[in-house]
């Protein structure tokens, strides 16, 4: 029997962008943002008006990706399911072109075992066939053709259309 | 009742890679090769041994994608397309990280009208949810879920086990 497969999402479910654009900002406008603050909300919602033209550009910034953290129990977890399932990361970086280059390489670095036949930089979701998405975004989960798992991330708490999975240690409770 | 949705490979299908190449080869090698020699190979094939290691990388330079090309008819049938199919741009672009913007861009300058959110770079097609593929290579049409139509490139001459599309024209005639 062919292996199950997983899509997964990179942003907010591999890799910490929200940590880094958090950083950012405090940085650029001596500003002191915590991560507690975004408990349902988007970042751009906790920035003033006028710094809003600037924060939306942080991801098409060169090499704005290439650095991000990897999320708690990513990486254990992910190697893990890689035997028993066929993995695919699936990323909506195609808004970003800049990103495109440094979402490679960054899966190249911290994801050696993860093949580049096995990753897809898109937009529209609904192109993807799986069997499994783990996303933190429903617009990507609302059209997927196989069982869709909501990534809790802190824009997405008051979501409760789908099976959620808090961090990965629930992924790999659930999928294990 | 939702349109039907068409995959699209780029490379040999809607841009002219193999005529990039060949001019770059001729120049740089001070060569005579035509796409007459082409017929039933690769475009590899036909370079002697000791130049293969530089003509390899073509495919990894910085901008070699970027100003191919458009093939034959390609443009008008694709805008006809546009009105009747949801229309995706699918190319196995990952194994050339250079590419990934060139790709993008190029789209862009002369395909405007298709949406971001309907480009795909990926690698292993088989991960393509749509009712139509269009693609010069059998090992992405082999493990398609949808119906897979060949589109007739010098290296794919003697391959009989899809339904062929030669051009354009064919590829208009049949979904139109």
């Amino acid at each position: 029997m062919n292996k199950q497969r997983i899509a997964i999402d990179m942003d907010e479910v591999m890799a910490d962008f929200l940590s880094k654009a958090i950083q950012t900002y405090n940085q650029e406008f001596n500003a002191s943002i915590s991560l507690d603050d975004q408990q349902g909300k988007h970042f751009v919602e906790s920035v003033p008006e006028a710094h809003l033209s600037e924060v939306r550009l942080y991801p098409y910034r060169p090499s704005f990706f290439r650095d991000l953290q990897i999320m708690k129990d990513c990486k254990e977890v992910v190697t893990e399911l890689a035997g028993k399932y066929e993995l695919f990361i699936v990323s909506a970086a195609m808004e970003f072109p800049n990103s495109l280059k440094d979402k490679r390489e960054w899966l190249e670095e911290h994801f050696s075992f993860i093949h580049w036949q096995n990753i897809v930089l898109c937009g529209d979701k609904s192109i993807i066939n799986a069997d499994f998405l783990i996303d933190d975004h429903s617009k990507h989960l609302v059209n997927f053709v196989g069982e869709p798992l909501l990534f809790t991330a802190p824009h997405n708490i008051n979501e409760n259309r789908f099976k959620r999975v808090n961090d990965w240690q629930e992924v790999g409770n659930l999928l294990l």
